[in-house]
């Protein structure tokens, strides 16, 4: 990997920001949530007119052989389905998307099967699948690290095309044991803790899953670097995601962080980097078990509960609107003085 | 008042409804929220193809005598010139109902000023500002049914233009404290429990404005049926939200229930007929103290949870992009049959 240039923001400009905010006409602090949203955003662009410019979605999809442990309610071929799906428009990220007049990018990083080209599907395939880390490595370290390049690559195309805010979904059956696993490690937490449903477990596959999980971290237990962690219990969409990030970091894009397969890619960023938390908008809680403990490792403020647990980066799009709003408002509304009205005693 | 017509809705297509989301491609449920409010809007059109046409969100403004008892940091002037603001299109609801085509509605119910005539601002003024109901009723039940009848009104013309979906906002200052009466009265509450900050009270400031509520309370403490209540203790602009909710649940339109004093409307409007509930969708749950209690009152659920306390309409405005990503999701993604992808085993 190259070496990447992530820097903390420096807080010059946050006092002008502020009182940009408090002199809007309304009473101190209540526009709530958008108005940190408004301070986020014009800090990372140090700006006091902030802009969204070409917003972008990355929707990463690949497949996990971690499936082979019985981990999830939908077959594997779902994936490509789902892949598919997307292609045609008529998956919920798509409906999201064209709403908001969101740009939808989306990758095959690891699909196992045979896509027909197609110039509206992004060619990142490293490999039909990863192994199944219940046994070995889910990557090698070179598999990974070439799959966050890719994902750095995608990032500076957007980049030279002005895309100044990004949000990132994935598709891949089997990928919240994966995520769960990221967790434990990155968070100190048991399986146990960490847990969930997924796709729709019952309670007797969480716990199965969650012993499949307990016993690959035990097999895997000298782990310890980062990128090892990554490569050992990850994805090729997750690793592509985590590129995509610490990329956008560096070039000061606003990234919208979204469910719990997303936020795996970011806490694993975070552990390389945690400058990137001065970039990221947390879009939404997840209704999945673990995301929570993900936003709280992250000492996260998640915009949006709504209980969502689909992925394909809808909470980021879904979020977008309420970005708009913050930044509207900052460039839009009359401030006391300039629409004559009475300041507070 | 006209005899209303407002009726449950019978639960006959309820089953189509909660089918077709539910072959939707995602895992069961995962769309959370977003789920509930497609089923909610679908219900209220009877309809497994709902949308949403002409959205609307009526602004109503009126000043408030209990104001003479010091309950809010803003000087009363503050009304007029908010109003003033709402013209010039600088105020936070101009610039989140712009960004989402919602047709902005303002109207004058009675505020302490005469504005110079302008077709952009609807005179439906009863009165400039009501009484002091620390001393007396703040309307006569006359002037508290001719607000409710304009606001029928105004609704039944944004019916006849094809709005079917509708959200209600306020500006008078010293409305914080009626709305807080209202809920005491209506929720069996003490002002201890309900009274909060509103525009930015200090601690002292409130205590006071809890007295101030006591004392009227128990001044007028043998007021009983709703119209009375509304009359005695609520406002102009708050019984003209009032008179346009129950004409817009009559009308089968999908209501937005905003913050604090647009939902003492909807309590009061709640207290004559109870069956509103079903074409509401409560918007967000607002950082004033009392609003909370309101929505435990009415068993609501609130969408958005972002510390708003702003008024203005502007939880309805900024919640509406969600409400279109649930029709649009209803309208536009595909089935598993669709679009060939394998359900959950």
């Amino acid at each position: 990997m190259q070496e990447l240039k992530i820097t903390a923001i420096n807080p010059e400009m946050d006092e002008a920001i502020q009182k940009k905010i408090d002199l809007k006409t309304k009473p101190l602090g209540a526009l709530g949530t958008l108005e940190k949203i408004a301070f986020k955003v014009s800090r990372i662009q140090q700006s006091t007119g902030p802009q969204l410019i070409n917003p972008a979605i990355l929707v990463c999809a690949g497949d996990h052989g971690i499936t082979q442990e019985n981990v999830s309610p939908f077959p594997q071929e779902v994936t490509f389905q789902m892949v598919m799906n997307f292609l045609g428009g008529g998956a919920a990220i798509n409906v999201f998307c064209r709403q908001h007049n969101i740009k939808l990018l989306v990758a095959d990083t690891g699909v196992n099967f045979d896509f027909e080209t197609n110039k509206q599907l992004l060619d990142y395939k490293i490999r039909k699948g990863t192994r199944n880390f219940a046994i070995e490595p889910a990557m090698t370290r070179l598999e990974c690290e070439a799959a966050m390049i890719n994902g750095a690559n995608i990032i500076e195309q957007l980049n030279i095309e002005g895309t100044n805010i990004v949000g990132f979904g994935e598709m891949g059956i089997g990928n919240t044991t994966s995520a769960t696993a990221l967790l434990c490690k990155f968070a100190h937490l048991t399986p146990h803790q960490a847990t969930g449903a997924g796709t729709g477990l019952d309670e007797e596959g969480i716990r199965h899953k969650a012993e499949v999980i307990e016993k690959a971290l035990s097999h895997h237990k000298n782990i310890k670097a980062p990128i090892d962690i990554l490569a050992t219990f990850g994805g090729y969409e997750i690793a592509t995601i985590c590129g995509a990030i610490l990329k956008a970091a560096e070039l000061k894009m606003t990234i919208l962080s979204d469910g719990f397969i997303a936020t795996s890619a970011l806490i694993a960023a975070h552990a390389m980097h945690p400058e990137i938390l001065h970039y990221c908008l947390f879009a939404h809680q997840s209704n999945e078990q673990g995301h929570k403990l993900m936003l709280k490792h992250l000492n996260a403020d998640p915009i949006l509960h709504l209980e969502m647990r689909l992925g394909e980066g809808t909470g980021s799009a879904v979020v977008y609107p309420l970005v708009q709003s913050a930044v509207h408002f900052m460039n839009e509304m009359s401030s006391f003085d300039d629409a004559g009205v009475s300041n507070k005693d």
